[in-house]
């Protein structure tokens, strides 16, 4: 039950904001054990002067297209699972015409008692 | 100090989305020792083509009407707790009209520490 | 890499939103060992009725023009680095015309191999 809140840029067109929320969660799919039909995702639209990032730090290049995604899902992924899922979101972010540079992301986590998919009922 | 961010369809009327904030607030107050004016709730409004929700996950059928609820608050509650909220969220939310497989839920914890509920003060 | 979402009212002018966000910011750096130019801050608005805030709880006088600030940061700070935050970011509010009260804050701790800046790679 990954929850992705995926921040944009007002002027992404709709097709590349698409394929960006596919490229997240075909990453998750990929990478951290997320089943394919397990997709939430909320997508925001920030007007310039209310998405303040700064262009470099730490060590890349921002352009106009900057995106901030955060994903919370269930503890348990390891370390090396949340490499790979860096590097897979970026490289197909990449396929569809974004620069690695500006797909940042932010994990947290909680546990599956946390969740209800919904009727009332806890997930875990 | 709950903090909810309620995330709705725009197509929402302004009475039931105000039902399902007070469902919320309600549910936290008559199950997870909340003190009825401990009310923070922030509530968006999505586009369609910007809430990305399975329909079925994991087992339930979602309409358009299908929300989610996300709530910060402070670590203790127990996992007793947490299903009862679910279920007490969903049940006041099914009469003022949802689908009880509408409504989803994500809790995440903090420290009575990380909060500021004002003046400059830590609230823990 | 703290990421803030700040949440203001609809009728907040643009000029004080972003003497807010400067606060913020500038209360990280002064208080949490944050770079300078580690700045990443997501600002929402809200219309009256979507962000519902009590007043008075638990013990302030909250106007029209009380804010959530919401951030994510990578753990470690101490609850004395906490502390310092919370006042030295009201103090700046304060400066540029808002009431103390109105300056809300949560935090949540995440850890540095949960970030990605960009480029497909872990931060940590």
């Amino acid at each position: 039950m990954p929850l992705a809140r995926i921040s944009i840029p007002d002027s992404l067109s709709a097709t590349k904001t698409r394929a960006l929320a596919d490229a997240v969660h075909d990453g998750l799919v990929a990478t951290c054990d997320v089943p394919p039909t397990d997709r939430f995702q909320l997508v925001l639209r920030y007007k310039s002067d209310a998405m303040i990032i700064d262009p470099h730090f730490p060590d890349v290049n921002r352009t106009h297209e900057a995106v901030i995604i955060e994903i919370l899902f269930i503890v348990g992924r390891t370390v090396a699972q949340k490499k790979a899922l860096y590097r897979d979101v970026a490289a197909r972010a990449v396929t569809v015409g974004f620069s690695g540079d500006d797909i940042m992301i932010a994990l947290t986590e909680n546990a599956a008692t946390d969740w209800s998919a919904g009727g009332g009922r806890s997930f875990g």
